[in-house]
């Protein structure tokens, strides 16, 4: 059985700029980079089947290691011939390395790491974290130098997860983009504990290289960090001095935008001109143009599907809440300007209704809205890095995005 | 503006017999009769776009008015052209006139009547009913000689039905076929309070008849009057004596399948030979053959849908209820005879697996398979009708059904 391997070539139609078009091919397919993997945490795409996911132009799914370690199991997966068979998905693949989750599900709070605040135990070795709104379930998640031990938050049985196990599996679900076993951090976390933290992950990044068997995935190292500049760099320099396949940056991005675009221009400097760089958990329309502009390859967030789910939509000049009364009798289309087929097809109105009535119909249009809508960015933000026009799109994009009040929905 | 009318024939292949195919020609399409309408309650067959539906063969839909009545209301609805334009279903449709709905869901409890038992007020005008389960919530539904008075499921407002108001309802949702306003009753009515019942239903089928406006609307009379013999008989003779374009049988059928055969065969006959029939609420395989056989041409039922989502899945030997530990590594598909999209692509295996995670696709991919299952087999009985072999399908189909120890799984 000839193993087909992962390659990534890149092209800066400016060279002046780091922005660039890439081609990540895959045993599974080519992805036209810059690109947006969707998320399918569950080895499936909230709601839609996977030939509307292809339809939508998504080139890659990625599915959440943490979620199919504890459901169904890696074996049942694995038996399918991997998560391309168990979900029909026949197109690239990514899974991450279950870290995110331990340290934020795995204590109980998704999305606790990076972008807002961590729920953390206050007596395991994270000594800088304090466990904001933990309560008195904090204590899920436990690491030590080995790994980490928590507890599933599916029912509720105690489970560990080390560099080794982690690899081991995600070449059971044989996805064609895997990642390496890291510790994130929160913006909570002092820079003394994000530099332990972030020892921990450099020297687990070298188990995970040593444990990995599968030659047709590439195995991405996760840079760490925070928002210290020190530390990213140290990180960015360590993790780009390892044989991986390609890079990814996690972890803390700080409190702000600003921030996010500063742990960039700390971080990809330091890595390999011509590896694949994928920006963990970042999938807002303006984030994209700053992840861009400094090299990002591929994102990954599951904001646009959640978003769609509690009936919040991408429109050009910014989110609306479909729920509210205004739109009880909207005729139009969620967006004038929008090719998707829930615009084609349905009305503001229409949509509402379905929300209101709590109907699964509704939160399948959403997604399928909202994942178009991202990924017509993506590729309008393609198109532009090879016109030379990416900086008339961003202004162009962003002008309208602040245009309209942003509404007052948390970005949950 | 032409207003096309709607239209109905029937040939029978085996003069001897009742059973018939049928086209009913409607404004937006024609139906190939017998036929399975498949059920939208709230403008939307739960998780399916219009197109999906199409796809599997579906030739009409049915919603209900009272959901619509109550959500969205009638005038956004037919702001948008109707309920074709609103949930852009293009093909025939169906409305209920409500009667059901408010005697049920408005007393709190989904399919109180005609199949198991009723929950019912015991203080209004029924007097004969027993409110089984009904609780100390149980007022909350009235009727009088005009109409019902009702506390609506959504928000507890007292809301109104009369004949007249469900018909003015049925044209703004627009429907092709639109039913009588009728006080249904249920297997713990007695003779005496059905008979009354049954007297109100058939003022209210003459109200109806002359509070219609739209010429491209069928209006289907109601026959009812319990699992009584005598009943059914006065109400087939007296509705059909009425110029409706149709006929559905609708109330009790008793407490088992033999006393529903029984209650078609006093029904049926008395029915103007060449016009079109339905069957309100039967949707189980093994139903249809009885129905099909004594002339019946249409049919709808949530079951089908409900029971899908819950997991309940028809195979060609009986049901099964998918969350079963047994099929967790299962990769075989439901049913191996189906050609079903969710056959042809999944295993069972990722289907429990999207059923235990609570997973949106998994709701959809059931109700993909249990819907094709229904359609298909109404496909299979057509098509014996005209070669003269209905007995020998439905021979094979319930033996096959027969086969196979029914699951202990509630018919929610």
């Amino acid at each position: 059985m000839t193993m087909a391997r992962v390659s990534f070539e890149a092209q800066y139609p400016d060279p002046r700029l780091p922005a660039r078009l890439g081609r990540l091919v895959t045993p599974h397919g080519t992805l036209e980079t810059p690109a947006f993997t969707v998320v399918g945490t569950q080895a499936t795409v909230k709601g839609l089947l996977p030939a509307q996911v292809t339809q939508l132009g998504a080139q890659a799914v990625l599915c959440n290691t943490y979620h199919l370690y504890l459901r169904p199991g890696p074996d049942i997966v694995a038996a399918h011939g991997g998560l391309h068979g168990f979900m029909q998905w026949p197109g690239p693949m990514f899974t991450d390395s279950g870290g995110y989750q331990v340290f934020s599900l795995g204590s109980g709070m998704e999305q606790g790491i990076g972008k807002l605040v961590g729920t953390f135990p206050d007596e395991d070795v994270s000594r800088g974290r304090r466990p904001a709104g933990a309560g008195s379930h904090g204590k899920l998640s436990r690491v030590d130098d080995d790994g980490v031990t928590f507890r599933s938050h599916v029912d509720g049985s105690t489970q560990r997860l080390t560099p080794e196990r982690s690899i081991e599996i995600q070449e059971k679900l044989g996805a064609d983009v895997i990642l390496a076993f890291d510790e994130p951090t929160s913006p909570l976390d002092d820079e003394e504990y994000t530099r332990q933290a972030m020892g921990r992950t450099h020297r687990w990044a070298e188990r995970c290289l040593s444990a990995r068997r599968r030659p047709d995935q590439a195995l991405y190292g996760v840079v760490q960090g925070g928002a210290y500049q020190a530390l990213r760099e140290e990180s960015a320099a360590f993790i780009a001095g390892l044989p991986f396949d390609g890079f990814a940056i996690g972890g803390s991005l700080g409190r702000s935008k600003q921030d996010m675009a500063k742990v960039l221009d700390w971080s990809v400097p330091s890595l390999p001109a011509d590896w694949p760089r994928h920006m963990l958990g970042i999938g807002e329309p303006e984030d994209f143009f700053a992840c861009v502009e400094r090299g990002i390859d591929t994102f990954d967030c599951v904001a646009p599907t959640r978003l769609a789910r509690h009936g919040v939509l991408y429109t050009a000049t910014g989110r609306i809440t479909i729920t509210q009364a205004r739109f009880r009798e909207d005729r139009g289309p969620i967006d004038a300007g929008c090719a998707c087929s829930t615009c084609r097809d349905f009305t503001r109105a229409y949509l509402r209704h379905l929300f209101v009535a709590d109907e699964l119909l509704g939160y399948v249009l959403a997604t399928i809205h909202n994942l178009h809508a991202i990924l017509n960015l993506m590729a309008r933000i393609r198109a532009a890095i090879a016109a030379g026009t990416l900086q008339a799109l961003k202004a162009d994009v962003l002008g309208r995005l602040g245009a309209a009040a942003p509404e007052g929905v948390a970005h949950a």
